[in-house]
């Protein structure tokens, strides 16, 4: 290979990357985004922290406990960004094409959440006006929550969740655009350390992302509570201060719905139109060089994965604390408990806990080099898996300390047990999400394999055996999601708290600490997800930088373990937004309750109208997904125009005699990729309003109350169980899809190149998007929905 | 051609034909469906109907109009079997192929039929030792209705519907299987010709099935009023006999379903399978005699599309009718209406009125040959398309004449204006679906197109391209369906019919009427429905019998407006599938509160077993489409096999001078149907009892009184709504697939063997499953689910 020509490609991309012209041209460059120095973030945070721990201090002891733990998790993440930036960024060709691809990251994330942060602004405008304009009880505006105090904390919870999704999500790329050369480089001494920069890098965003959640809610809480005089006669109780940050949980929702879909349009058309073209018709290796679209699809990783997943877990684990915390307290309420402050702040301080043991299952992870040998002596996977085990079982004894510490109480001596029973319920749950996950995507047991057989007979089969696949793998989830609800529903109304009625009251809280459960180790989970894409770029810079054999094969080893990750922690999502969509839904109506002063304790769907918004919401999934998918289509096809032309104008491409034009394809997947985010964005954002709306009237004129809300209540219940399913379907079959493609490149059915691969490849084109766009996209639109429907109530009553 | 060799080659699959080894082995051959002759067919009928006729005259005067009707239309059958019948069979290298087809499709349906009938007559034993052994009522036994007379009618009622089914089934499959010859043979003359026997062969059969799904709910009304005394003092009241009739329903639905998934497994792997090797490997023309699975195919279309159809829209029009008398009865009762039998029979009396208007529609289509041309003047689209207006127009008038007559009530002078109006909401509804499913799978419009285009890029983005455009297709009858909903609900409220309290009761049935204006013009869609299949399968003989172009070209036409009827008619399935689940919905909750003398209003999804109950129906539904789906894609590669050995084994076939084995082929197909037919049945059947059953034992155990019921009424609505749009989806999708190939196939973007074409095959190959197989069975499951829950009621008790 001819070192002059590869050399001259990557100075004519760079060349060609200064002048993105839909990058660059954009004359806003949001403050936020400009270079941030590591230190001085350091000391910011540090400072901003003194400040708000003092208010903290004023709150209540657990509130201190939780910035505490928050702020060490930062200085453990500042101490691995220091980690990973100290290691080598390797020869200079690699170092040329990590500045490529952070270049293009960069300027599409600015470009992208230039425009989701006016769209949020806008929202925000829309929220105040709602909540200027709503009605308020006497009562409320005595404790001093009048129309416009509502408002402005709304509004606020609202743009500190966006700023703080944002933030999540910038980190996320930050970490993964700098790992992914030096783990390359690493890749070239010893696959364990390869292994130990991947994993600290995916660490080190995963404690900012859990952090950031946990610390925003707790400063949202402590502001709140000494602003408000809470709990002072004749101001709002301490269990109604939750409903207050809903706005958090919304803010983080919306722009991790655009994070996902503009990044997962932008990472798959890239890898489609690359593969369609260059694997398919030239018969090129993946990320070859040669290939026009292998820049764009390294950015893609990045963009996609990397920040996309970031702002989800992010807003995952921000909506399962409000939900758990409003949950909380109106059982407390209910209960009279006394000091009702331990059950609304248990999720901030179960989360704390995350952040501590999944450190310690991170630091696990050591980087021994092996004299001699550049392979492990042990799988990475096994590497990882021993990690996980330990902060499983530290996770399980720090829930059974954070249980006895804030969930006693006097009423109920043993509840606190039964709800570390629910915890325990949840940790279960999580594991049989993986565990299922893995037996339907992975080519070691029968479901794939079966799948790779029917390439076989050709393209149709094994869409049909894909499909299949998909739809059936949905059964087992199913079935576990509804023992976990019934078996800590149980657990909680049987913990021996009652209401004033004397009833069991604790079923839905019993829920909420098994979502809490489930989400216990959620950190090391997101450092596992990281470690997925950061593996895959650094892969895709050794084989452009055509590095040895012996450094491919490790590279490809850690990609196939991050495929898996991947794949597994997509299971772990979709099951922790089953659980927290049926939290906020119970939120919705006491919200719903409190605002209207009208009892809602039921959906009935025996009435016309609200099972029509049932079938309303079941649809509105089937079309996000078939806008989300239709999105990747259309922008791979014009990828793969480009490629084709490029091909066909400079011949010598495939003789490594002219340079591809790298940066046509990342500007043309990323303006393509902003323009097709605002179709499904605006569809799942507006159809909850204008539906619960457009009922709200209908109610007004049969003389129905509360029919907009129950409509509503409907759709997000139809749409959580549709859009469950969906999701369990697209990302099961597309990993399927992935994995058969692999095993026969194993060498099974005729190996590479045999007909056999080409129908794989066509399954593994289509579940692409299945797995990347619209599936991961579903689960951010889940919890969107629910809090949606949350912030928007006003507007239905 | 050598016509040696290609006789040569017939005379071989009727040797190998003859000895079908699972097909003709079997040692049982159920007496009914035995060689049935025309002539006796109409005397047994006339001789039973007199019989029952007496009995009719004893019930209402209403009930001999229906019974008269009937009988006409039985007699309008048997005139038009007849004049099919009269027409000649071409040559004799045409009869041999229609003779192999009619062979392989009734031994396929005897083996199917006594499968089935088997497991009828188990599930009749179930039913019966379940109603011996359900609590019933004092009142229940002072009027004659004890447990025993309960537990006999019930299971009369079942068995009545799955023979009437079964029979509705066999002559769908008799017809066509005659028909088809006939079709081809008049091809060679006159295009309008052909056209006029397709048309009535398929009115003979949606004749004979509507008229006996009407007749069967009629004569068991009838017997059961005189038998129990109803409305003699102390006996039973008229308005509770209708919930008697449910098992007819249930029977109805049991078979239609198994006839459903076994006809389409066995026709779509078929027609997969012969594809895959004919088509995209060897590039040999779709029914070209040199295709091993080319019988296969053929027997399939009857099987799968004609006895599959005809058993479908049977149970659709049974299943629509019960619910709507059941509703009527129940809204009589609670307005105090004088005489209720007007509101209970009306049903019968708009199918009654669907039969006549049909039989003109069908008429109109007249078969004047034109001199010295052979195409005919109009296109037959435009003839179908007439005939249909001239139905639409009669049925408008049809429907008012009857809620004129039997809706009319002095209570509320002008309800019956209102239900006429709800009947023309009915009718716009059909309307509307059919016109919504031509534009997404026609391609003179928009989204074929552009999934054509999508083709040009390879197999992935055709995959992608159709999954969305199928998953988007959804929106717009969903909301149809809730426009119409909304409105015919409002319509009834607004009537002025009042219940004893004095609100507005009249709401759901005004759904129920706005469903049966949906069906009013059902004979008519049926009819063109089963002329698809029929020019299909009149195409493959002509092309296996190598006509002349002229000849072929005639049955191109023909065949593509017969796949663009069953596209549109399948919409129109769905639709009515979705408003009278929701009827039977509503029934379901009547039948429970009766039976539990408990209050059952509301089914609240906000507790979580009721939740969990939907989670189940909406994965039973994906599990269900898996199921099928991926039973067609294992019958498939089980044909591809044999074919591909074929080829290998004897390579002189392709030279036409070696005769492919035919009958392996169909025996394969068959056995593999069979087998294949019972898990997707098996789950649908056992799903709903056992989680009721569980769910019951749950809420004994917990204190929840009627927990199973409301579980499995939730399970009802979310599977509903979710089968409504996974049917959508698989038929659109399916439809479009096929389009986009035949319109590459005009010669757009390259043409036929271009790679464009060859992606669109992959497309088309993958739609085949979907709408066919999956997508209808869905439709029946949908309703199924609905009759066995009512059915079932007393195990959820």
């Amino acid at each position: 290979m001819d070192d002059d020509v590869e050399n001259g490609s990557l100075v004519s991309y760079q060349e060609k990357a200064r002048t993105f012209p839909n990058l660059r041209s954009k004359p806003y460059n949001p403050l936020i985004f400009t270079r941030i120095n590591g230190r001085v973030l350091a000391v910011l945070l540090l400072l901003a922290l003194g400040a708000v721990l003092y208010v903290g201090a004023a709150t209540s002891p657990i509130v201190v406990f939780v910035f505490s733990i928050c702020i060490a998790a930062f200085i453990f993440s500042v101490y691995l960004t220091r980690w990973v930036l100290a290691k080598d960024e390797g020869p200079p060709e690699m170092s040329q094409i990590s500045d490529a691809i952070r270049d293009g990251a960069e300027g599409f994330f600015r470009t992208q959440y230039g425009t989701i942060s006016k769209m949020a602004v806008l929202l925000a405008l829309v929220i105040l006006s709602i909540y200027l304009f709503r009605s308020t009880t006497p009562q409320q505006e005595s404790s001093g929550l009048g129309r416009s105090t509502t408002a402005f904390i709304t509004v606020a919870a609202f743009l500190l969740g966006a700023l703080c999704s944002g933030i999540a999500g910038y980190v996320g790329m930050w970490v993964s655009v700098r790992a992914n050369v030096r783990v390359s480089s690493a890749a070239r001494r010893s696959a364990r350390e390869a292994l130990q920069i991947a994993v600290r890098a995916g660490g080190l965003s995963a404690m900012v992302v859990v952090g950031m959640a946990v610390i925003g809610v707790a400063i949202l809480y402590a502001t709140f509570y000494v602003w408000l005089g809470v709990d002072s006669p004749g101001s709002m109780k301490v269990v109604d201060l939750p409903l207050l940050l809903v706005g958090y949980g919304f803010g983080a929702s919306f722009v991790a719905l655009f994070a996902q879909l503009g990044g997962g349009i932008f990472t798959k058309a890239a890898d489609v139109g690359a593969d369609l073209v260059g694997k398919v018709e030239q018969g090129i290796p993946e990320d070859d060089p040669r290939n026009p679209a292998v820049i764009a699809d390294l950015v893609g990783d990045n963009v996609g994965d990397c920040a996309a997943r970031g702002a989800d877990l992010f807003e995952s684990i921000a909506a399962e604390i409000i939900s758990a915390m409003i949950l909380g307290g109106t059982m407390a309420q209910h209960c009279k408990i006394e000091d009702p402050s331990g059950f609304i702040l248990f999720p901030l301080v179960v989360h704390s806990f995350d952040l501590v043991v999944s450190s310690i299952g991170i630091l696990s992870i050591r980087g021994t080099r092996e004299l001699g040998s550049k392979l492990p002596v042990e799988d990475p996977m096994a590497i990882l898996q021993k990690g996980y085990s330990v902060t499983i079982v530290l996770a399980v004894i720090a829930f059974g300390v954070s249980t006895r510490w804030l969930l006693y109480t006097e009423q109920a001596p043993s509840a606190w047990l039964n709800f570390a029973l629910c915890g325990l319920v949840g940790i279960i749950t999580a594991y049989a999400f993986v565990w299922i996950t893995k037996y339907y995507t992975d080519y070691k047991h029968e479901p794939v394999r079966t799948l790779a057989l029917s390439s076989a007979t050709g393209h149709g089969t094994n869409i049909i055996a894909g499909v299949s696949l998909g739809l059936e793998s949905t059964a087992l989830p199913v079935l576990v999601i509804s023992l976990a609800i019934i078996s800590a529903y149980w657990l909680g109304q049987t913990s021996g708290l009652m209401d004033e009625t004397g009833s069991p009251t604790g079923g839905l809280f019993g829920t909420a600490v098994a979502t809490m459960g489930m989400l216990s180790t959620a950190a090391y989970v997101l450092t596992m997800d990281m470690f997925g894409p950061i593996a895959d770029n650094a892969g895709g810079i050794v084989e452009m930088a055509q590095q040895p054999e012996s450094v491919r094969e490790i590279t490809d080893v850690l990609d196939a373990v991050g495929n898996t990750t991947k794949a597994t922690t997509k299971g772990f999502a979709i099951g922790s937004a089953a659980l927290a969509s049926f939290l906020l839904f119970s939120a919705y109506m006491d919200e719903v309750a409190a605002f209207s002063h009208l009892p809602f304790k039921q959906v009935d769907i025996a009435i016309p109208e609200v099972f029509i918004g049932g079938l309303l919401g079941s649809m509105l999934i089937f079309v996000f997904s078939a806008w989300a998918c239709a999105a990747v289509g259309r922008t791979a096809q014009e990828v793969v125009n480009e490629v084709r032309r490029q091909f066909i104008e400079r011949p010598g491409i495939m003789e490594y005699k002219e340079k591809p034009d790298y940066g046509r394809c990342v500007s043309i997947v990323a303006s393509a990729s902003l323009k097709e985010m605002i179709k499904p964005g605006a569809l799942a954002i507006l159809s909850p309003i204008i539906i619960g709306f457009l009922f709200k009237m209908l109610g007004q004129f049969t003389g129905q109350p509360l029919l907009g809300a129950k409509v509503v209540a409907s759709l997000l219940m139809f749409a959580t169980v549709s859009g469950i399913l969906m999701a369990l379907f697209l990302n099961t079959a597309g990993g399927a899809w992935d994995n058969a493609k692999k095993f026969i490149e194993t060498g099974a059915l005729g190996g590479k190149g045999s007909d056999c691969h080409k129908a794989a490849v066509t399954g593994d084109t289509v579940g692409d998007p299945f797995k990347d766009t619209a599936g991961p996209s579903l689960h951010v639109l889940i919890k969107m929905l629910a809090t949606i429907t949350l912030v928007m109530a006003p507007i239905f009553l």
